[in-house]
C-alpha cells in the first residue's frame, strides 16, 4: 500500500501508548488549572496540528465550559504585539516541536506566567522543553509526510486533557479509541469504492458542523496534500451565509454527518442539495441521510466526541485511496518536506 | 453598473455616519472594560460579519493586547454547553441582527454577566436590543444581497472599538477611512483589467497574512457569491503546511500583500510561486512584489490597519468586475436571500 497506510494500521497501538504516557500528566495539568482558577484556554498550531486544535476547542468548551480561543502567530512574530495570556492555559501543538512561530508565542506566554503545555511527538524538541508541561504523543517516528498517526495521537491526548479539565474520569471512552480506529479501517473497501466513484471529480466542497469541523478541515488538507485536489471546507451554517451560491447541478459535495446533535441540520442541507441536483458523497451512520446522498459510506455509530477519531481515520483512508485512483503517490506530496518551519 | 457598486460609492458617507453614531459609545464600552478589569474578548458572527470579526481579532490583539477568541454557535445551540463568558467582552456581529444562533449565544453570555456588545445595522432588531451596548452600523438600508457597505461600516466601528480599548485617540486614522475608500474606487480601471485577465480562470487560491486574513476570506466569500467561482483562502504560513502541494504550473493565486510587517513573508512565497510557474495576481503597493507577479494591481500605500478598508473595497470591486466578465449578475447571487437565518 503506502507508508501512510502502514502507519494508520499502527494507530490502535499508538493510541494505547499515548494514553499510557499522558494519563497522569493531564490530571496534573487539570489540578493546576483548578488551583490557579484558570478560566480561559488559548490554542496554537499549524496544519494538521491546527485541525486537532480545532477539535480540542470543541472538546474543551463542550466538556468543561472553558472558552477556548486560537492564537494567530503573526500577531506576536510580525506585529510584535504583547497579547496578555497571563491567566490562560496555553496549549501549543506541533508534531516536530520545531515550528519557530509556535515556539515564539509559547515563550511569550511563559514569560507572562501562563500555564503552558507543549504537545509534540519529540520530547527533545525546543517546544517540548519550553512548555511547563509536555504531552508526549508517543507515536514513534512518523515517516509519512502527510501526518496521520501523530494527528490521531494529538486528538487522543487533547481529548484526554479536555476530559481531565471537566473533572470526569478518562475511562471508558478514551479506551474505546483503538476500537474506533479498527472499525474505520474495516471500512476500507467501501471507502475505496467511494474514491473510485469520485476519482474524476474536482473542486470538492466539504460540509460538516460542530466538533466535526476539525475533521472536515483535516480532510480538506489531506485532499490538497495527497491527491492534489481542490477542496474547501465550510461549516454547514457558514455555508448558508454566501457560499451556497456555488451550488448548481453536478457540484461535488462531501458531507461528514455523524448521527447526533447536528442531524436535523445535516438533513436540511442534504435535502436542499438533492433538490439542486448536487453530487453528494455522505459519510454517516444515519440511514435517512445516506438515502439523500448520491453515494454514501455507512459509518459505525458512536458518541459525538469519539466519532472524531473514526471519521478522521476514514478521511485519511479516503485521501489515500483518491490519490491512488488519480495515479498520485500519497507518500510524496510535491513541494513538501516532513518538517515545515515557518516564522 | 450594479446595486452593489452604487452602494460602494456611498461608503465614504457611510463611514462618516458610523463614526459619528458610535464615537461616544466605544469610549463608554472601553471605560467599562477598564472598570471591570476585563481581560478577554469573544467574537461571534457569520459570513461577512465573521470576516469583519476576524479583522477585529487582529485590531484588538495588536492595539490593546487583549486575547480575542471566537465563539462557535453550535457549542451552545447544538451541544447545549454552558461556556463561561462571565468575565469577557462579548462582541456579536450581525448586519440584520436576526441571526438566531448569534442571538442565542449572546443571550447566554448576558445571563452569565458578560459585557455584551451587539453590532448591527438595525437598531430595532432582537440582537440590537439584547446587547448591553449596541454599535449601530448606520449604513442605511442595504439593498445588495452580497454585503459591501454594511461590512465596511462593521470594519469601521470594530476598528474604533479596538482603538478605544487601547486607550489611544480615535483620530486621525479613523477619519482617513473615507479617503481610503475613494482611493480604492479610483483603482476601478486597473481592477477591471485584472478581472478581464482572469475571467477564464477558476479555482483561485487566495493568500495573505496577519490582519489581512479577514479581507482574504471576504474576497473568497464574494468570489463564491457574486462570480460563482471556487476560491480558497489560506494564511501564507498555513499554506506552507500542506496545501502548497497544490501548486503546479498554471495554478491561479491571488496575493493580498500590503507593504509592511509581512513583506518578507510575501516576497518568499511570491518567489517560490514564480519558480513553480504559477499564475499570480498580486494586489500590493510594493513594486518588488508586483514585479514577481504575472499580473499586478498597484495599491496606494497606507498603514497596516487602515489598509484593510482600502483592500476590502478593492476586493469587492474585483468580485463585481469578475462576475460581470463572466456574465453573472453580482446583485442576484443564486440560492440566496438578503437575510440568512441559521440556528
Amino acid at each position: 500500500m503506502s507508508i501512510m497506510f502502514d502507519e494508520i494500521l499502527t494507530e490502535p497501538e499508538v493510541i494505547k501508548n499515548a494514553i499510557h504516557a499522558n494519563e497522569k500528566k493531564v490530571t496534573d495539568i487539570a489540578a493546576e488549572v483548578k488551583k490557579r482558577k484558570i478560566k480561559n484556554i488559548t490554542i496554537i498550531g499549524r496544519g494538521t496540528s491546527d485541525n486537532a486544535g480545532l477539535c480540542f476547542k470543541y472538546f474543551a468548551e463542550i466538556l468543561s465550559g472553558i472558552p477556548s480561543g486560537t492564537a494567530h502567530p503573526s500577531v506576536t512574530t510580525m506585529y510584535g504585539a504583547n497579547v496578555d495570556y497571563s491567566d490562560h492555559l496555553f496549549v501549543a501543538i506541533s508534531q516536530s516541536g520545531r515550528s519557530i512561530d509556535t515556539l515564539a508565542v509559547l515563550s511569550q506566554a511563559n514569560k507572562q506566567g501562563a500555564l503552558t503545555v507543549a504537545v509534540t511527538n519529540d520530547a527533545t524538541s525546543p517546544l517540548a522543553r519550553a512548555g511547563k508541561y509536555h504531552l508526549d504523543l508517543s507515536a514513534g517516528v512518523e515517516k509519512s509526510i502527510a501526518s496521520a498517526k501523530s494527528y490521531i495521537a494529538e486528538l487522543t491526548v487533547l481529548y484526554m486533557l479536555a476530559i481531565a479539565l471537566s473533572g470526569k474520569p478518562l475511562m471508558p471512552v478514551v479506551y474505546s479509541f483503538p476500537q474506533r480506529v479498527e472499525e474505520a479501517i474495516e471500512l476500507l473497501p467501501a471507502i475505496a469504492e467511494a474514491a473510485e466513484q469520485t476519482k474524476d471529480l474536482n473542486n470538492f466542497i466539504i460540509l460538516s458542523r460542530g466538533v466535526m469541523q476539525g475533521v472536515g478541515k483535516e480532510l480538506m488538507l489531506k485532499l490538497n496534500e495527497c491527491a492534489y485536489t481542490f477542496a474547501q471546507f465550510y461549516g454547514t451554517n457558514d455555508f448558508m451565509h454566501g457560499p451556497y451560491a456555488l451550488v448548481e447541478e453536478g457540484v461535488n459535495i462531501i458531507i461528514l454527518a455523524p448521527d447526533g446533535e447536528c442531524s436535523e441540520n445535516f438533513r436540511d442541507i442534504a435535502t436542499r442539495l438533492q433538490l439542486l441536483n448536487a453530487n453528494v458523497l455522505t459519510f454517516s451512520d444515519n440511514q435517512q441521510l445516506l438515502n439523500l446522498a448520491t453515494y454514501g459510506v455507512k459509518m459505525p455509530s458512536m458518541d459525538n466526541l469519539s466519532c472524531t477519531i473514526a471519521y478522521s481515520v476514514a478521511m485519511h483512508l479516503f485521501a489515500i485511496e483518491l490519490a491512488k485512483q488519480k495515479g498520485k503517490n500519497p507518500d510524496a506530496p510535491r513541494n513538501l518536506k516532513k518538517v515545515t518551519i515557518t516564522k
